[in-house]
């Protein structure tokens, strides 16, 4: 995969100093995905593993709005009509894309403006981090189509967010998190004004890209690695990957800079 | 079982429009239970699971408050007396019922005033939603009667809804969490007034009852068994789960319903 | 161990009515950690296993300021001359100190004012309970030094405090966490005036040593152990962990106290 050239078919890429923008398109109707989108993304995030002049992305959407989740038409519909073995290549698919955006080593920023629902909030959830504005409105909203909450990882990865109680909440109803909410659950990093959103999601990016990316990739690896471990298993894991990182130039580069009283140019390795 | 006609000794039962309403209802002494109500509480959860014509559960206490725990007199008194065999056979009793809360498919609604310590704070932490009002003041106070914090799972599961410092402190020292802290702490879901507590908890139940009941009771499933999972096993539990909810009429329902330009009518199943 | 007689010699110690205080103490640098002091705190939480009359820990720091994490030319200096297996010995060792604060029976209160950053950050999220001041400034900032940020179990502790998304923006950015943010997200316990810090750390201190302390090591204990277990494993362990308490003096003495309404005198048996 070249970043390059990349030129993916539905939806957009940009590629500049390290980060990668990935812009959800279709903003008549607030950028649905589709079967083929989904199973885009989900290859795009697999071959960033490989790509490693792609420091770190960031997933937006077109016109104000971020994502509305499945096409009703061109996923819902379809899905009614499948028989069960079809059912689960489907959701294993969606699944696949949030493995593959938790799988690859680049910090992923979100950054999300206006509608942020169904599979747009999986979307948001599996990033590292998220930046939005007053008005994004994001809904796990499976339960409006009848089905369950746990979709793409939802109940295990949204109650380490928000905490058990809202996360509960938010699957059972399907309700509306408010952009303010969001921020003040832990789902949201930070609110920015809408015509500041995708310039402070570049620049969170790029300050993410200028640092020691190596690094940054097994603190994205433990970060997902840990969660169902033992405190003592966790430790040890740190205490050997750590290790690696101080086996690193990068932490050289960082050491000499402090002493010789300038900044580190990190270079990810 | 039959909701229509269940007439429980130690507590009061009310069932309409598939949301049933369990109140503690002893007044006077703010509700405590006794071995006989909490061995009559968990057979009742317990047979929801068989009971597919209630969808969703209200608890509540009478009189302005929820519940005051295990009674002094009546329970901590006698286990003084007891030798570890029965000692144990209690705390699984009481445990027996936090597994079957969280064992039943039916959401479980909290309508939480006043007084809410003890087991109370735990049949609190044990459902799945939490609706206070301002006066609600919860403790898990074990500590005060010489115990432990980890009564009933609450090591466990009172970290994930409120984090584990916070969770440390309520256990550590017993003391009340107000319901201001309640509500930014994400244990209580939403404040009411006290007059509008009952109204509002059946009022969500019903919301909840209204929905694709069988999805509810796979989402709860889902927020039970992920919490000590990989993030990879979790999608795939999730991936096989949404599968067969996608199986389901309800999400048929939903998809018509959406194509006809009009609201679903879930059946649960 | 006696800690009436305890003199460590990289960090001072005092001991009073069962309340033992470590203080960070080379206030001209902010109370940097070295490969000396990492080791004897880490012998010192060692040995408070079999220091039955130390009932609870304070650590502070000296000066205005907690802790300013490893000495960048006494630890990271040498670091970047080590082999791998004299790294990994070193972040082991560092880890075994996260390991003895949470593996003492002790709850650990952090008095926390100024600079907490780098390990000194970490022993404060391995603490139990955590007291800043407003100028309290915490900061993960491995990431500064070119390191990732799964240091000493931070991966798998700081987003059970404040939640997975906060946690991921502390650990790739390394920014301050401030004051405000750490008592909003759940990191502080509580914020007072630099000048009542230290006391009111005490006095925390004070009131867990007054309770009943072996029921508090095995709250300390069952926090730990069931980070990842199943929630019926939890419960279950719960139930043991329980009756074992019921069995203690402590309890007969809370109910002997309540009936006789006074207050109990715990005695940690």
């Amino acid at each position: 995969m070249n970043p390059e050239t990349l030129s993916p078919q539905h939806f957009r890429w940009a590629f500049d100093a390290g980060v990668g923008v990935v812009t959800l398109d279709r903003p008549a109707l607030k950028n649905p995905l589709t079967f083929e989108s989904y199973a885009e993304l989900r290859d795009l995030f697999r071959a960033l593993v490989y790509a490693p002049t792609v420091k770190c992305v960031v997933v937006t959407g077109a016109g104000g709005n971020f994502c509305s989740g499945g096409d009703v038409r061109e996923i819902i519909g379809p899905l009614t009509a499948m028989a069960m073995p079809e059912l689960l290549a489907f959701t294993r698919m969606t699944g696949d894309l949030v493995k593959a955006m938790r799988g690859c080593p680049q910090p992923i920023v979100a950054a999300l403006d206006g509608v942020c629902v169904g599979a747009g909030a999986i979307m948001a959830m599996a990033s590292d981090l998220r930046l939005a504005t007053p008005r994004t409105k994001t809904a796990f909203l499976f339960t409006r189509v009848g089905l369950a909450g746990c979709d793409m990882g939802a109940c295990a990865i949204l109650p380490r967010i928000v905490g058990q109680g809202r996360a509960a909440e938010l699957l059972y109803t399907g309700r509306v998190m408010t952009a303010e909410e969001g921020e003040r659950w832990g789902f949201h990093n930070r609110l920015v004004e809408p015509d500041a959103l995708l310039e402070e999601g570049q620049a969170l990016a790029r300050s993410l890209a200028a640092g020691p990316t190596f690094a940054h990739g097994i603190t994205k690896t433990q970060l997902n690695v840990e969660w169902n471990v033992s405190l003592e298993t966790a430790i040890e894991m740190e205490a050997q990957a750590q290790a690696i990182c101080m086996g690193t130039q990068d932490f050289r580069r960082a050491y000499e800079a402090f002493v010789a009283k300038r900044q580190p140019a990190f270079e990810g390795n």
